[in-house]
C-alpha cells in the first residue's frame, strides 16, 4: 500500500512517526514538501482521492482509500506487521485510544489558537485574540488532564510505544518547534516523556518552511497567552 | 460490566444510542439526571473513577475503567455480543472511524460555539462572539464535509447502523433539540439521514432540563450566526 503525506505538520507527522517506529515492509511512502498550489504540490490527482484532499492519505492495493489520520493508524495496526502499537488486550487498547482522543482534541484547540491567533493567518482568516485566549486555555487544560492520566511509565500509556506516543509527539513537537509553545511547567511527567521520546530517531525534527516558521514562532507572546 | 452515564448530552448520548441499537445482554446501565453538585449527582465515588469524572464511564468486572466515549464504544465492540457496529473488514472499519472522527471534531467546534456563545455560559465562562462565529463556521464546514463523504446509502457509512450513526445522531440531535441548530440546507443527504434515523427507538429524544434548554434555544440568533 501507499501513503501520501507531508514532511511536517501535526496530523501528517503522527503517521510519519508511526511508520518510523513500526517499519512495516509493505508500505510505500510518498512525501511532499509544504503545500504549494502554483507548483502543483501535492498534485491534483492525489488531492482528488479524498473529499478534503488533506494529507495523510492511504491507498491500499485493493482500492481502499482512507483520508483521516487516526483511521489510517488503526488500519495500519490491523494490516501491517511490526510491533503492536495499540495494545494486547481490549483494556490496553482502550487506554491507548483514551490518550489518543484527548490529544486529538488538544490539537483541535491548539489549531484554532494557532490559526486564528498567529500572524500566519492574517491574510486568510479572521484573527481573534478571544479565540486565542480561550483555545490556548483549553489546550493547556487538555495537557494537564493527560498529566493526570499518565503513570510513571516510560511511555504515554505504559511500558512500550503506542500510537498514543506518536500522536502526542507530533502535537507537542509541532507546538514547540513551529510556534515555540512548550509543555506547561506543571506537567512534569509529560515534559519528561517529551524530552526522552525526542531522542528517538522517529521523532527527529522535520524540516519546516523557515519563512513561515519565522512568523509563527512566539505564538504565546503574539497572542498574550501565558500558562 | 457497568456503564455510568447521563440521560442526555452529546457525549453520553452516543453511548445511550449505541446501547439501544446493540442491546448487549451483559451491560448494566446506571443513568444519572443532569449534574447537580448540591444533590450529589453524580455521586463523588463515581466521579472519582476517572481523572475528569465526566460521563460516560465504563467499569468492567476485571477492573478496567474507561472514561472516554469513543474508547468505550470501541471497547464494547470488542467485548459484547450484538450486531457488528464497526465494520466487517479493516476497510469498512476505517470508513466508520473516518466519519466518527470528523463528527467528533465537529462536536468540539460546536461545543466551543455553544459554551462561549450561549447565554447559558454567561456566569461561568468568557462569552465571545468571535469564538461563536469562527467555531460555528467550522462546525458547519465539518457537516458539509460529511455530506461529501456520504454515499446514497441508508446509513452514515453504508447499508447498516454503525457507531458513526450513533455519534452523528447524538451530535445533531443535541444541536437541534437543545440549541435549535439544524443541519444546514445544503446538506441534503445528511438531513435526510437525520430525519430517518430519528424514527428509530434508539434516537428517542432524551428529557432535557427545561430551564437550561429555555436559555439555550436559539443559539444561532443569540450569536448572530447564519449558514
Amino acid at each position: 500500500m501507499k501513503i501520501y503525506n507531508f514532511a511536517f505538520g501535526p496530523y501528517p507527522q503522527r503517521v510519519n512517526i508511526y511508520l518510523a517506529e513500526k517499519s512495516p515492509p509493505n508500505v510505500e511512502r510518498v512525501i511532499f514538501d509544504a503545500p504549494d498550489k502554483q507548483a502543483g504540490v501535492p498534485p491534483a490527482s492525489i488531492k482528488a482521492l479524498t473529499p478534503t484532499g488533506a494529507m495523510p492519505i492511504l491507498r491500499d492495493e485493493d482500492g481502499a482509500i482512507i483520508g483521516q489520520s487516526l483511521a489510517i493508524l488503526e488500519y495500519l495496526e490491523s494490516k501491517v506487521s511490526g510491533p503492536d502499537m495499540l495494545g494486547a488486550t481490549p483494556a490496553a487498547k482502550a487506554r491507548t485510544r483514551e490518550f489518543v482522543q484527548v490529544f486529538d482534541e488538544a490539537l483541535t484547540f491548539f489549531g484554532l489558537w494557532a490559526r486564528h491567533g498567529s500572524d500566519l493567518g492574517r491574510d486568510t482568516v479572521r484573527i481573534s485574540l478571544d479565540v486565542a485566549a480561550i483555545c490556548a486555555a483549553r489546550y493547556f487544560d487538555q495537557l494537564r488532564l493527560i498529566e493526570k492520566m499518565m503513570s510513571q511509565s516510560d511511555f504515554i500509556t505504559g511500558d512500550r510505544v503506542t500510537i498514543a506516543d506518536c500522536v502526542a509527539m507530533a502535537t507537542l513537537q509541532y507546538a514547540a518547534d513551529f510556534y515555540d509553545v512548550p509543555v506547561p511547567d506543571d506537567c512534569q511527567r509529560l515534559a519528561r516523556w517529551c524530552a526522552e521520546f525526542r531522542q528517538r530517531p522517529s521523532a527527529a525534527s522535520p524540516r519546516y518552511p523557515e519563512d513561515k516558521r519565522a512568523i509563527a514562532l512566539g505564538l504565546m507572546a503574539q497572542t498574550g497567552v501565558g500558562f
